[in-house]
């Protein structure tokens, strides 16, 4: 559609304009946006960014204005094209991990080389020997290998002891052979591997003799470094499209009776004597598997941001559009109501906005966690080197709690949180109507792009059970009166001792008091948990959604205690101005109130608070609370920081020419506008005349 | 990836195999497939739809083996080429709508042709004059012309009455000139407008002198029926990529002032008087919005198959893979457990097997309410022409009563068997877990296709409203003593008796109680409302929350009851065998006290149930349904009967060959897989060797 007629051009939506609409919403609220930014992200990362998205909008190769119309093909291209720029831009500019990762916040789309950068160099670093650093990290990390981590299998995902492909010692080369004995022994939705990678980490069952020894990571080439072919014996290539992540090939790997060399078998903590063939054990595997943890931990911090994304383009829409008068309005009252002025849409949009920040401090917290945990664990370990040199006192597990705790904390968290944006996201794409379901929103393929991490990294329903467990065993503790004096033990012990005289939390007007009755109905679960296993001796599985019902109300319970602890901490009355630091507030309840009333059959049959209670929290405390956080709505969003280059949505424009922007990508960026077609049945003619390449050219 | 090597070739999945599986499930169950289908849909139904599919599957233009690949355009292509043949086929075979519908289903996909033979047709037939049916719809019936319907507006969707669109009529030379005064009056979402129409119904105001009568109906040609290009003063196209939809050109559309003559305004109900110039009102605004009911009655018969799709999917897939063994089985066991086997995953999928059943008992009711009222309404209409000339007994408003229930019914079932349907579609597509995120697990996409059903034909939330408004006026006339005996006003009476002595439902052992439940907590929530709304006098705007819940309460309860009433007919025993009634027995508790307990918290607030009861419902009866509804679960999505054509997915297979079709879909059919890279980021080329067109032309 490249001659738009000028009668077209001239036509501007109906008055009031999207603009002069998120201006008065601007205006009518004393929020200080930069003090909130700064707080949520720093002052320092906000400038980091702003100094990447100028480099990235210079550069033409990362123009996103035929992404909603490119094809899988198309898109892969682009976004290898993209990936390399990136590489190429790292060096030049000297960019840390934190700027690559800000780079692709930035251009939100997965690349070709993300499991390289993350998966496949992590792994090479942190279970690789000095040698194999040498071999294998050092050309990997000047991309002279490209690789990849092919652990999943198409048999196999969750269960990783159940690995079908083998890894077979060779004691007369001294060689492992790597072999698929079955079509479900395919190593399956390998990223990076489809089309792109040259070297994959390959978990495979090491097999000694005729014992097998579990899974271990091999390093085997895949394809040729000149041709790109894969090698001999190994059958490689993309696995297809898929409901999202289409810029990432995804591959699937075949071995037959592939040999490698000894030396390929990542050893730093476990591997074959060359010359007995005798198997070295692991040290320990906590520290193997803290990757995960770390992984985990990383899904926690992304997603209050990930939701907020669609909360920003959602409730800076719905402010903009305006459909019917309210009904008990005078009629003489002239134009229609905002959207977002609907109790109805508020209750759907608002909660979602608290749980952007509740989510987000939840993640900070959650990466603190981690952090002291790693540092307690590495001292632990050192006064565990002096006690096997005989200094210092005696201590059976140096941080075993520790890390109990944060895996069950990043288990039950990762769970929650990516479950909350992901479904969030979809929430908020609805309530924008009908133009939700455009691609143009935006929306769409960031919940797509975002689906598979409630399944990746552990299963949001499987993780519930470590969390359980992990439960049920500090409530043995607590009742044994040997446990540890960590927050679990003590929500534990408090539900003991308050049992009977009961909970009467004042969750209507004291604050510590709603993250008790979270912590209460968390322990009341925990013990009919246990009692169904200890005492009836019902099985695991029949136990399973008690454990996940547990495990939610365990993370909701911790979701609530971070956002109280930030807003309870020394430092926030000088970072906050009051105004700001009341609307958090507001945000604070009305995030913990309305989980509260969406669970509430948990809380009065745990006896956490009353029926009168809940009833009053619904109509009237969480209704307040909409209509007082509502006029703070669009600044609140302001405040994460999206560009509208980030964002790509017309509906979430800052500026809010939402109209514009919608018809001008419609009829100017649209390649199936330039098709004319043959409209009549009996013609078996499809096309009269097709200008789509013409058009992509000349775009 | 033409040449799969011998060795690949020869794998086969890891025993047990996925057909011996589900030949093991089909063993297991003692109902009767058979039986259950053709109760579901007749014999002669699934009858005809086999005949169909065998027609379809040998035309080479339904190959549905690169829809999962294709872009946009070339998706959009296919989708025309198929709509003619379709158009060829229905003439050829002298197909009947039922016919086109079933191949439509068997399709799966919206065609270009859609809106035409629905909306278009439909129109013209229902509201033009004799006169117009000869000029506009002959021709169209012949497909001379191809039309669309053009209601929705880039600023307007729910508000019709908001429509900006104009059409002045000019008595100087008898015409009508529509005409787009804004951006936002730009006709948007039209659905066969952007690349196929040449005709349009346009909804426009209706000005005549100063004054606008709102929105009527105007026939209008868009594109020159030879060269297919737009004609004068009009801009039109396709509205660009959406979240699924994409085989349709849902188009935009403005006008610069073109003239249309007097007679496209379709004019049975309402016009101009060509001579005076003066309006002519509408007899009944009832008959009009008749089409709208009829629409929505059809979404909620067809939400349970829709549903049962991606039910179907999920069951048979969670039959076959097999993950962990059993935690409690002795480790002695070999093999691993099948994922349907543990109760997580049998409390997310059986729930909505049995939703799919009750679904569809209530689409059939639904419809059935629509035959019978447009039968009444019909009588009452020629009594009423009866009495007008002075014949039989005087009665006010014919039928009003029944309409108004109709209408309300039709707006809460809409909502609420959309919601369950997309939102059960996602369970249903995460319960396959890394592979349902793959295109070929044939839910994806289907979801993406379903999307728009919460939103078009009335918003999910919006119609709340309806239901609401009708429930508080049914309130007030009960209190008042002068309701109608119908269902709504028995069950808001029976809570007023029974409300000061209390419920007391048997719900753990007796069925009707279970439907006494669900109608005490809609009558409890209806005199809430009406309390909060009549004696507390809070605005419209603030209720619309409990509206929406009152609204969803209703809607379960009419779920519940249509279930109940299925099994409670008397022909049920002469249809179906004892073992498939006692099944179909179990699917009705399993879907009531699930929901029951999925809305715990209204339920015993209301008083409906004790909390004793919950708790048992919960723990107890639910686990144990799950338990008794497993072996059977494979047989009754076998009930469906969905060929594996329509299903279109690897995961569904009705052989349980999952992975070699996975496979072969990846390996043989991705065009992605003929692209060779070059990997290294240091080079800027991007492709060495694209294979991908010489591949497509293969196919």
């Amino acid at each position: 559609m490249s001659n738009t007629p000028q009668w077209v051009k001239d036509l501007v939506p109906s008055s009031p304009q999207g603009s002069e609409l998120l201006q008065a919403e601007r205006k009518g609220s004393n929020l200080s946006v930069k003090n909130l930014s700064n707080f949520l992200f720093t002052a320092e990362t906000l400038i980091r960014r702003q100094e990447i998205l100028k480099i990235l909008q210079a550069e033409k190769v990362f123009d996103k204005s035929q992404n909603y119309f490119d094809g899988r093909v198309d898109r892969f291209k682009r976004a290898l094209a993209r990936s390399k720029r990136l590489r190429q831009l790292e060096l030049e500019h000297k960019w840390t991990r934190q700027h690559l990762s800000d780079a692709a916040d930035l251009i939100s789309e997965p690349g070709p080389y993300g499991l390289h950068a993350t998966m496949f160099l992590t792994t090479l670093r942190d279970q690789g020997t000095p040698e194999q650093h040498k071999l294998f990290l050092e050309p990997a990390q000047d991309y002279k290998y490209i690789g990849c981590y092919a652990q999943t299998e198409l048999g196999h995902g969750s269960n990783v002891r159940g690995l079908e492909t083998t890894a077979t010692w060779n004691p007369e080369d001294r060689t492992f052979t790597l072999h698929s004995p079955h079509l479900t022994s395919s190593k399956w939705w390998i990223g990076s591997l489809g089309r792109t990678a040259n070297y994959a980490v390959v978990m495979a069952q090491l097999i000694i003799g005729c014992k097998t020894y579990g899974p271990h990571p091999f390093v085997c080439q895949v394809r040729d470094l000149k041709t790109h072919q894969p090698l001999d014996g190994i059958y490689v290539g993309d696995i297809g499209p898929k409901f999202g992540y289409n810029t990432m090939d995804n591959g699937f790997l075949l071995f037959n009776k592939v040999k490698i060399p000894h030396v390929n078998l990542l050893a730093r903590f476990s591997g074959v004597d060359p010359d007995t063939g005798a198997y070295i054990r692991p040290a320990s595997a906590s520290l193997i598997y803290g990757t995960l943890t770390w992984v985990r931990s990383t899904i926690v911090l992304q997603s209050g941001g990930v939701l907020a994304r669609g909360v920003a383009i959602a409730l800076r829409y719905t402010a903009v559009r305006r459909q019917f008068q309210d009904r008990d309005t005078p009629a003489t009252t002239h134009g229609e109501n905002q959207v977002l002025n609907y109790t109805m849409v508020q209750y759907r949009l608002l909660p979602l906005l608290a749980a952007t920040f509740a989510l987000h401090f939840t993640g900070k917290a959650m990466m603190n966690l981690y952090d002291v945990s790693q540092k307690t664990l590495r001292q632990n370990m050192s006064k565990l080197a002096d006690k096997k040199r005989g200094v210092g006192p005696e201590e059976s597990h140096p941080g075993t709690d520790l890390l109990a705790d944060l895996h069950a904390t990043s288990c039950g968290l990762k769970a929650l949180a990516s479950s909350t944006a992901a479904e969030g996201l979809e929430v908020t794409r609805r309530a924008c109507g009908g133009h939700g379901y455009s691609s143009f929103a935006g929306i769409g393929s960031w919940y797509a792009d975002y689906l598979p991490t409630p399944t990746w990294e552990g299963d949001n329903y499987m993780l519930t059970q470590q969390v359980a467990r992990y439960l049920l065993k500090s409530a043995r503790a607590v009742l044994n009166g040997n446990a540890t004096n960590n927050d679990t033990s003590k929500f534990l012990r408090r539900f003991l001792e308050k049992q009977d005289t009961g909970a009467a939390h004042d969750i209507l007007t004291v604050d510590s008091d709603i993250v008790a009755a979270f912590a209460w109905r968390a322990a009341y679960l925990t013990f009919e948990a246990l009692k169904h296993r200890d005492d009836e001796k019902k099985s695991w599985n029949s136990l399973l959604v008690d454990f996940w019902r547990l495990s939610t109300a365990h993370s909701q319970y911790l979701v609530v205690k971070s956002f109280y602890e930030v807003l309870q901490s020394d430092s926030i009355e000088y970072e906050l101005d009051q105004n700001t630091l009341d609307v958090l507030h507001k945000l604070f309840r009305l995030h913990a109130l309305h989980t509260l009333e969406k669970e509430a059959s948990e809380f009065f049959s745990s006896g956490a608070v009353t029926i009168r209670q809940i009833q009053l929290s619904r109509s009237k405390a969480v209704m307040q609370l909409l209509e007082e956080v509502r006029p703070h709505a669009i600044k609140l969003v302001d405040s994460w920081q999206f560009p509208d280059w980030q964002l790509d949505s017309s509906l979430g424009r800052y500026d809010g020419k939402v109209y514009e922007d919608m018809f001008h990508r419609a009829s100017e960026l649209n390649p199936l506008n330039c098709l004319t077609i043959d409209p009549y049945p009996e013609s078996n003619i499809i096309i009269k005349k097709d200008d789509t390449e013409a058009f992509k050219s000349k775009l």
